[in-house]
């Protein structure tokens, strides 16, 4: 009998989604019950074909249902019959923006046996834990257009970074990086030229860090980020950043480490507040769609993150670890040919296996 | 007798600057020598060093002075004594700003014979022409703090998209993009959370794109577009991007076409109602200052952006030239421990050798 059970909103969206998330929950499952969990699960149709249909993004009854369970699981959103923005803005930004996902937590690290398209780059060069923030930023919406269409248009777009916002996510960046080994955190932005914003980062930075003597505190422009993301990945461990610029250096991040593929992410409110929401970081890619041809390993490293959330570490290090031996198997048995349920059966079958 | 004199603004700077654009002004004068061009310098000293003796940045008198020349090359400015954003908003960004340096020209290609981080990636694979816009975006150095250092402290940060600022630039990389054998596009962008900005370079793009009924044109999220420069460069021909975006996937871009030593770059002001404005990628890297040490590539290339801005294109080739065969030749000798001069004896050497 399961001692505590877990109520998980499940979006399994579009494309792709349905499939990696299908392999997600089956590796969950596996690993609930060999530590005494439960997942009540239930299924959101929320997505390009909910909006195909209906024209609804996120109706506030389902937002009111979504903010009753513990977590939510989601797979990818979209599809190219749907105008840019409108799921983006209408689903995805509206839960991360109701559900103060203000922790956008995305690790960029390179598992043994994953190749990287950096030549000579180690898995120990790369373990980079990025604190994104997630709820504002260039992501508020805010800005507008005037004189549309005429040869005096204007469109501005503009980053509101509040005390608030950045203090809660700065602190919750230094208590990680006060976790880890190299104790070391850096901000990342551009305050040679985004002045406004760059000095409220800078100088929460420094005062927050003054709770915590022991993290080392760097900087780094977001251009010479990118550089060193390629070059140096070395120097980070933990990074904290603004909506925008986490957005752009944790693709890149995913691109070194192993690709689309394997990049996890949680949408995290630390006081659970809300429940928080987890999610690969690629799309929806209909063109693979259906193929079985997708590799969920995202999900399930995202599942690893929900779990170390819900506090079940011992569950997250038990998926973690399968994951691992997963990625190093693959790296002995050549090209991977398994299809997207192959690749999460094997995985739910050493979540099983472990002693 | 030269037939042709250009009167060019120098400004060494600080760090490293003085040294590589030495080495610039060495190839140049080479190069002017072998098709009848003279250049007639006048250095100007600005940078960390005016700022700390003088508190100065630019002076009007200055500024003026500088518009009445053809065109300026600029080494590196700053120091660590400065603090960040009064040399880049007083004298860099103020510069673009003033000379209405709405291109700001960025190739990134991999010469044959540089090594990249890139595991397998080939010269064929990389050769992209970055137009990044340079006058306005998030640039524009608007916005503002509201209570300051209080808890309801909000600072703000205002990217400005103006129809006659985007058009420009965009008109001009779909010319650039006409005169290339791929003939292709790639508007980068964030179109699906800066809606406003993003609605409005997509319309444009698509009304200029009318013009060029040769050119096809390629649309890429700037977070999927720092992963592609990594993993599929050849993805890309010319790209057209925004003042931060831009900003960012060019030092990407200079990281993986052989690193921040050669990325060249061009402030042009296309119809030379003001002078253009040529400086290598790089910073004033102060902890190399006065050893020798740089490579003057990054600074050489930009001298040839210049003599293509010029019309002096059988210069420019020339010029090309000799650095491609310098850096096929370091491949060939291995690690390259020539001194910054001698690189720049190395380059004059070849341009003035060739026939
Ligand atoms: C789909 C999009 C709104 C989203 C973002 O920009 O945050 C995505 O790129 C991500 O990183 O999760
Ligand atoms: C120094 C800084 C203002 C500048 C920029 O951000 O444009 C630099 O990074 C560059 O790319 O030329």
């Amino acid at each position: 009998m399961a001692a505590r059970t877990v109520k998980l909103a499940v979006i399994p969206g579009d494309g792709i989604g349905p499939e990696v998330v299908a392999e997600g929950l089956k590796v969950l499952t596996a690993a609930a019950s060999e530590h005494g969990v439960a997942f009540d699960t239930t299924e959101y149709e929320l997505g390009a074909r909910r909006w195909h249909a209906t024209g609804e993004t996120l109706p506030d009854s389902v937002e009111a249902e979504l903010r009753g369970h513990d977590a939510i699981l989601l797979g990818a959103v979209g599809d190219p019959g749907v105008p840019s923005g409108v799921l983006e803005r209408g689903l995805l930004l509206r839960l991360r923006f109701a559900f103060s996902h203000y922790v956008n937590l995305r690790p960029v690290r390179l598992y043994p046996g994953v190749g990287t398209p950096l030549a000579g780059v180690q898995p120990e060069d790369m373990d980079i834990l990025v604190v994104r923030e997630g709820t504002e930023g260039p992501y508020a919406g805010m800005g507008g257009v005037l004189r549309k269409g005429t040869p005096g248009e204007i469109a501005t777009q503009d980053s509101v970074n509040t005390r608030l916002g950045v203090e809660r996510v700065v602190r919750y960046a230094f208590a990680k990086a006060a976790e880890r080994p190299r104790k070391k955190l850096t901000l990342v932005h551009k305050d040679n030229v985004l002045t406004f914003a760059g000095e409220l980062w800078q100088r929460v930075v420094r005062e927050v860090g003054a709770e915590f003597p022991d993290v080392s505190v760097d900087y780094s422009h977001v251009d010479a980020a990118a550089m060193f993301f390629v070059s140096q990945p070395q120097r980070f461990d933990v990074v904290v950043t603004d909506n925008l610029f986490g957005d752009i250096i944790t693709d890149l991040g995913a691109a070194v480490a192993g690709g689309i593929g394997l990049a996890a992410s949680g949408n995290i409110n630390p006081e659970n507040d809300f429940p928080s929401m987890f999610e690969p970081v690629h799309g929806s890619a209909p063109d693979i769609a259906g193929q079985g041809k997708a590799d969920p390993t995202a999900t399930v490293l995202s599942t690893v993150i929900m779990l170390n959330h819900l506090g079940l570490h011992d569950a997250a290090r038990r998926v973690e670890r399968a994951v691992a031996e997963d990625l190093q198997a693959r790296a002995k048995n050549g090209v991977d040919e398994r299809s997207t349920s192959a690749i999460g059966d094997g995985i739910a079958e050493r979540v099983a296996g472990q002693g």
